[in-house]
């Protein structure tokens, strides 16, 4: 019977295992810079949250996050009658542990008050005790004194907004005297389409995060999905890189399966995430032949045929799932394919939006022997 | 592009759901008792956790446990710089939510002191801040006057047994004075076959406990596994049933895909859990026929032979998984069959153990028209 | 190192194990009527498609179907070059592999034709070699002699309604000559909404199949989803009580979370699956109170608000998913509660489909004590 | 209700799309070599399989795989009263579909007898047909005048060695004549420990290998493991490299979690999975600090500690999981590491075994500055 004690042994051990490893998200760097994985947006139990502040590094470094910052409410700490610690006080608890694992957190609060201006975060702080103002508008402009990176949260949010996501004159003073900065696109589960808009036209640099109060296993399925995050195109890993990233709304949310930023970053990610597997790949006119797309990344491309290729007939719909390989059939239609070296396929990614609703348009180049 | 905005809906629509919603563990009852699924050890920021009592109450809610107990450390609170609340305060932010869902929470607290007597939980006791004592033997007196059910927690914990599980003349002390009355033989993913002989020799009663600090999802793969968990064989969904359980010694210890108790429990339950889906079967000799056996609970239970059949041959293992219906070919080999009413297959569950190492002894019964 | 060959033992009796089980389908029975799970059309070697017929019913078995029809093509046999047996051949072969697991098999094939009146699959007929015929209604007529149940396949294939899924005059000539009696509303990965119309409009049967060549689990991945197939609501598992319950329409398609068919079955089928799990629940106004939904079968009903409830407000959305208990908060809102004895929620369910695209009404009825 | 449609047909593409894509296996190739992942044992319903030919390559490709060996039995061909082909068809028909997709296709056959010699895989060989002969030696020397490398398969397979699993004087006499090349010391679900010995002690060249009979599907869990497999570290990927490879010993067997083979090819393979993601890091006497590693394959190589590090203290077991990174904590003891640029730790990968179960000694070494 010693064979029951060795099975309940390596059961252990993989059980154990499971639960102190840090999974990697293959979103790939893109020329000239790092894609930093961060979440800007979470609570503890210092604030309204549930969880103690080391709990939130731990989390994040296990699901392979990069940078976050834990930003709690200064006007909203419902656990006062027993914690009474100043506002400061989880970053000093969590920052320890986010140094042991190589995590960039970064200094935060956020500023709760009603519509307008709602919440908005203060990235990038000195002291969050300073931030403790009757007037909104004074808690704002000493984030902004502290060197702050402000983000208008959840826009959208029904409780503050119910009606429709409006935006404010408030906002426009903000936006016109250099203190709002960024806007969440999407928070928790909730996206905010307008606010895509406004980024663009009024550019400010797009969001996603958790805003997570809970544990958060809870709210988030962590072996089929992820929690939002913002993916920052750093120059480097350090809190000075992604500041500089930031005000340079260097930028993209990624939520689900659908990552929403500017073209200029999601088509090079989008290339860096692909690679066709016959490098000798030959077609010529009336000829059937398969190419084979690896695609490297987390993220599922629904790919739409947006206009036809020169020389080649292929279906309209492919679908690149994460890390697998998809063989794409070619059928050749033209005599030219004898003296074409290269084949473009042309694609709309449905998942991956440049604006509102608007997906990427790409090129899968095949080369033609 | 509407659709995707409406996938997006639908995928949060999915992912929430997921999260409000109760599991349910497929243990059955047996006759004459609820089968209880039960935690009895677990922290919260109170003491050394790292979660707000609330979530205690919300996972095990999610889980489909029945009951919980929140054993808050008496001498030992790391978090006091931060939080001085009484010894009750975790059970009495608890209470409501729990009071909400419908689970039962016992009031409990761990009086926790080197070895021996090490850590001893102390169930349905009336004021956690009367134990907080110099001595511990006083902390002890103070519990039972209370009424508690104590358990001796982890008591092969390499941290206080490094060489070998011991028991201490202080324990049969408490046991010879009516302050012992269970014992952990597993806790968090640690097994004490020591603690198995131990319970049967001694008369205490078994328990496998989580002892969970950070949030439970971030020890345990809760989609593919669960908790350990103590199931207490009860008269109803009750505090005071599961209190007259653990007394009367109706309880068995749940980890991985194994449960130990004592055999009157597991075999009812092991019978409960499974049925022969061919009412009409009929074998004679030199007949090759198929059982068809479903297993409702969420254990695979790993039999094999433990003697031969009368009249008929078959294999020597079977897997009874969880949730599926499997086939066993019957080989007819006595010209008896025609006069046998019933078939009646032997084996050993190799995972349902009723000492340390000694798996249940069972009998299938075939009908045999 | 005696540990690593256990291992490896444990671990081939999981594999094997897992191989040779059954699934069960969990959409309950309905009052009067059992609820069996079915697939009417796929094929084998003996045809196109690429299995041994055997195959079809281990597949079938282990993946909790209650009967099968194998429906290989009269008039298209591709591998001919390498089998040229009779068209009876895949039934034979595969019928003594299903009565030995309890599976009906139904005698059937598929007359093959371009449209109109294109694919249509003949059950319940006594010899298929008949079917060959030159002609096809002489083929189709044959099959009505030998008591078939006739089936339009796939009515909107693409290959053979390029453009738009239209009725032809066929159609209706085979219907008025009781040559039609049923119609796929989805076949493989393809769902047909104008056939849900013609269906009611016609009075014909709703059939989904799989119509598989492959592998089942080529083409499925039946860890997380199952293949389409009828639902045939029987008065037993018999061949002549699914024939009994084809003719007098009492059928459901059920493709991955939906379920299309009449109201006078899904209602029923609804209700089966759920229960509220606060039989003493009771509130009044002003309260706010949780009732608890638990569902039995595997679909995760996606319900909607359809009109508001007298006496309390609740969500919106709600989705009871499969196997787990939702808790759903109400509100109470009028002083009459204290006289309701039952308080009803009016939802729709977005995925029970009694017409083309509308979601089936339900009424989930809560006690108030 | 357009949603419902658009809700359908978002599943459809998701389902479709896995259904056709390649998965990765991630073994990584080693210094001078390609690491193919190729199965030489299987069956189609050209000898006593259940698929069509083109299934066997469809599965492979799905899985990963870069070339297989379709492996008809030259001597038992149950199906023969429906297909009567000659023994080169299954190849033939396979063959172009391997093609499409570039996979190698090996041309071999089973020769399929009682114990002595039991059943011989003959890869390479030109005809099979003209291995049909009474005798056994007679099929054996047609199959090496063909320049076939010869497998003995499932050499402890109970049905021909139901007592223990034996070399007999046969086999002497086939590797003395250049008969036998290489043996299976896993087939299906089963392993031969003592053909790993004989491997070694005998210079045969070891397989892991499926010889499935069934849809794959049907009997591995392909989306949580994988079939058995041999890893051959060949200079290309061609059938002539292969060959070689062959010839030359270059293999492992590989299944489940663990890997079979020589310590200079099982060495290069565990280095090469891995990265040691500080490249910065630096520990002094008395510190305590974490290095991370990253495990890049598909393995969960489980390592337990086989002599101390000079230097730091570390924990005795670690498993590093498949695709993810693990944090090991280390503790200096020494003065000496201020000298030291390099630290070792000492493990046994209890997964890769080089003898029958003797686990490969590595070593992990940690840059120090």
């Amino acid at each position: 019977m010693k064979r029951i004690r060795l099975i309940l042994l390596f059961l252990i051990i993989s059980i154990c295992s499971w639960a102190q490893s840090r999974n990697e998200i293959n979103i790939p760097d893109i020329p000239g810079y790092l894609t930093l994985k961060c979440d800007f947006h979470m609570h503890t139990v210092f604030s309204d949250g549930s969880v103690w502040p080391t709990i939130r590094v731990t989390e994040a470094w296990q699901e392979g996050l990069d940078a976050i910052a834990i930003t709690e409410h200064i006007e909203y700490r419902p656990h006062s009658q027993d914690i009474q610690s100043d506002h400061n006080r989880s970053y000093e608890i969590a920052k320890p542990a986010a140094d042991r694992v190589g995590l960039v957190l970064v200094r935060a609060a956020e500023i709760t008050r009603s519509m307008p201006p709602g919440h908005l975060n203060a990235l990038f702080i000195k002291n969050a005790n300073l931030l403790e103002r009757e007037e909104a508008m004074e808690a704002i402009r000493e984030a902004k004194e502290q060197g702050a990176f402000l983000i208008w949260n959840h826009p959208g949010w029904k409780a503050q907004q119910p009606d429709e996501t409006k935006w404010f004159d408030v906002h426009s003073q903000l936006l016109a005297n250099g203190m709002l900065h960024g806007i969440e696109v999407y928070n928790m589960k909730e996206y905010y389409p307008e606010a895509v808009g406004w980024a663009k036209e009024k550019k400010l640099t797009m969001f996603a995060n958790s805003d997570i109060h809970a544990p958060i296993g809870m709210k988030f399925d962590l072996e089929k999905s992820h929690r939002p995050m913002t993916l920052v195109f750093a120059k480097e890993k350090s809190t000075s890189a992604i500041r500089e990233a930031l005000f340079s709304r260097r930028t993209a949310a990624y939520f689900g399966d659908t990552i929403v930023g500017a073209k200029e970053y999601l088509a090079p990610l989008f290339n860096a995430s692909l690679e066709i597997q016959n490098p000798n790949f030959s077609i010529r006119n009336k000829q059937v032949k398969n190419i084979q797309v690896h695609n490297y990344s987390d993220v599922d491309f629904v790919l739409t045929t947006s206009r036809p290729s020169v020389g080649v007939e292929s279906k309209d719909k492919v679908v690149l799932k994460a890390h697998r390989t998809v063989s794409i059939e070619l059928r050749g239609n033209s005599e030219e394919l004898r003296k074409m070296r290269q084949i473009k396929l042309h694609y709309k990614v449905n998942n991956l939006l440049v604006g509102d609703d608007t997906p990427l348009d790409v090129e899968i180049v095949v080369p033609n022997r």
